[in-house]
């Protein structure tokens, strides 16, 4: 049964399916899974093993009698606590509670009910989901499975989501992504993740952080279990089978640009390479490679790096939703949250504005490629204890978003998926960036690309923290 | 010939198709039209007589090889100032010619070319369409052709659009409405009016006031003149004729929720009779009349009498692309974008996340009635000479955008059409709101109330300043 989880979700799915697997069996699987690695690595805040069963239980009645209630019944599923999931509380990082409002269900939760998939639990994520690191002073951060002897950064802000895949209690992790926060826990810990263009997925029943960027996220074990669950739950596609059909079986032709040196030149610990080498070796499969520079990205991450929207957007919220949170907001975060005050709303709407300048020329980059390759990050993921204070704590936060935020800022789409080890032994990821409103064709790119560069846990093997 | 112009868009169109007529010919009438009636009212701040024969030329050069370009070829068309027309300067109002990336033609205008409309000419507007009462400094407003005698507003910001129908220079209008700039010209010179649902049509190559809310928009004779526009122009449907065919020839069963007092209250000069009458007799024809309060739209005014957002959105702008136009703005408009300098982000931010939290729960309104019926403008449109400083017009102004600023603040999308005239012998319009996104459901029923209370021009008559 164990060596079920391991298969691609599209074959558990077909083997549930059929009946040749059980969806309690699964559960059961995650449950132990977790119970034997999960002690250390801290994945969830509210663990669910009784509501998982009930889950399961139900997936399994109804295909029993022959109900398939969509792709990902009886299928694994950890959830962000930025999402409200009915049965659970949601805290969204923070000490207390949330009021009901937050505790709603909106339409990507919603399709996950409807299809019956397992929900195993909600994971950790920073407070608010405002930084990249993970850190949040209430709970501590879950551990990056990757380094047994120090606690490295899982990366942020969906902190608990990659390690949850890790350690084999979930198959479909949900995050969020504001300016990096699916993408970058999905490539420290060796994961796919896929950053969906803004206002495709529905945002409802989702804490906000900044209406202007958030973007509900999936990360995955694989790109081909991505390509499976993007399938199942995006709105926009009018058959799911006939989108993975569609899915090409090679990279011949398909046209990658590869972004200029901004992306590359702080690339640290043989990040580079690995993914410089991943790039040959597609183009030695027949992809077509060229130089295509991005240089709105630079405008973007200067944004960013002068305040960028998240701040003023989060305390314009908690101002209005949630002020007595105001009081217990984490150390690292409070100034940022404080300094906004001050700000105009010229300055604000100048921000605005520069970005939606930025992103209109950005989508004429995209006329001859097909997707802009970058490293996902150019660092590896850091040992937390490093940082001793909000001003280390956001200089670090700004090196992992650099490559991330400006998808975001720019009004693109973009997916990460693991294609080797640097030398520090962490995981380093290879995005794809594509034109908004590209998803699909991206989502099946980068499946096409994964063919050739194989599956994840062949590149990578298994996180220390979850072997043996 | 003169006598095809009186005719519904449809039967001009098909008459072009089938070679009974020539878009020379239309677009003669046109021209005649505007030369007979057009030097006192003002519609157009650029009127184009050369550049119209040349694409009535060419439209029907393209019908006498057999090339049906779209719905609209040889159609005289009439444009508001805010978007860039090739061949055209864009003022949008101001006293400066705008810089060349303001004459790049967007989505909607590449429409109308490609479909080998005729363009008359661009009309007048308010200044960066920042006001609805047509007042102008720089080259004063347009006259409202329902009055002989006095100087009435013609509804703004698309000021010349309206009276472009009612002289006959043009049968399709292009407008703007952002808090009411389509819907109130259409109103107050007596035709009919479409604001489409935010981010549906796209707002590229057109000048932007406040990017949240923009929207392009069409006037037209007739709401069955709109719903065949809306069909040759609406990137969403899959086939305009189609549509066509499924607007339903009756009301019955059409159920149509009668908005509160809140709309209605303020009403003068009769109005709220014209409109009661015309909705008593809709549900005499069968349509389901039921009290429906919009409560929401009270939150959404009192954001908009607070300031609003556009005042500030159009600082911004100008503060980033036309800094030069700020000296030479409309001294009506200063004072405004003065104010907006000392705003707050967080201030800003929460007037735009009221209007988030009242949009979401307004939609549940919806749920019941396909649409819900308003008075357009409470108030005739009243002499321009009346408005004498910045207090006294924005007075009136927050007056004439009352039922109509709640649409967009709402996220919700609606029509206007002429419905009888007031004790002045104005005309009076009758809006109805619908669920954002279901601009489709909204033209059609519109459409079927129109067939009900006969075609306008049976029902006002013709404008005194454009008779006989």
């Amino acid at each position: 049964m164990a060596d079920a989880f391991s298969l691609p979700l599209a074959e558990i799915a077909a083997r549930l399916g059929e009946g040749k697997l059980k969806a309690r069996a699964l559960a059961e699987v995650a449950i132990a899974n977790h119970e034997r690695f999960g002690g250390k690595l801290m994945a969830y805040s509210q663990w669910a093993p009784e509501h998982a069963r009930q889950c399961a239980d139900a997936a399994d009645a109804a295909f029993a009698v022959g109900s398939r209630a969509g792709p990902l019944q009886g299928i694994p599923t950890s959830i962000k606590d930025l999402f409200a999931v009915s049965g659970f509380a949601t805290y969204a990082g923070s000490p207390k509670r949330l009021p009901p409002q937050f505790e709603i269900e909106g339409p990507v939760i919603a399709a996950l009910r409807r299809q019956l998939a397992t929900m195993m639990g909600k994971t950790h994520m920073v407070e608010f989901a405002f930084g990249g690191t993970g850190h949040n002073a209430h709970y501590g951060a879950p551990y990056n499975p990757w380094d047994a002897n120090a606690h490295r950064s899982p990366g942020g802000s969906s902190s608990g989501a990659g390690v949850s895949l890790c350690e084999g209690s979930a198959l479909l992790a949900f995050g969020s992504d504001t300016a990096a926060s699916v993408r970058l826990p999905a490539a420290m810990t060796g994961n796919a993740g896929l950053k969906i263009t803004k206002d495709r997925w529905s945002t409802e029943g989702i804490v906000p952080l900044s209406f202007s960027f958030d973007t509900p996220g999936i990360l995955t074990r694989s790109m081909a279990d991505a390509a499976f669950s993007f399938a199942a739950l995006d709105p926009h596609l009018g058959d799911a089978f006939a989108f993975l059909r569609r899915v090409p079986e090679s990279v011949d032709g398909i046209r990658i640009g590869i972004a200029d040196s901004w992306f590359w030149d702080e690339c640290e610990n043989g990040i580079d390479s690995v993914v410089r080498a991943a790039i040959d070796k597609l183009a030695r499969a027949g992809a077509v490679v060229k130089q295509t520079p991005l240089p709105e990205a630079r405008e973007a991450y200067a944004v960013f790096s002068e305040g960028g929207v998240s701040a003023i957007e989060l305390r314009a919220f908690l101002d209005r939703e949630l002020p007595d949170w105001l009081n217990t907001i984490d150390p690292v975060n409070a100034p940022a949250l404080k300094t906004a005050e001050t700000l105009s709303a010229r300055e604000y709407l100048s921000r605005r504005l520069r970005l939606l300048a930025a992103a209109t020329t950005a989508a004429a980059h995209f006329d001859n490629v097909d997707v802009i390759a970058t490293p996902t990050v150019m660092v590896s993921p850091h040992v937390l204890a490093e940082e001793t204070g909000p001003e280390q704590f956001w200089a670090r936060n700004r090196k992992i978003v650099h490559n991330l935020v400006p998808v975001n800022y720019l009004s693109l789409c973009a997916a990460t998926l693991p294609v080797g080890l640097d030398r520090l032994g962490m995981p380093v990821g290879l995005q794809f960036i594509a034109k908004g409103g590209d998803d699909e064709r991206l989502v099946a790119i980068a499946c096409a690309v994964e063919g050739v560069l194989g599956a994840p846990r062949d590149v990578l093997g298994v996180a220390p923290m979850c072997r043996g």
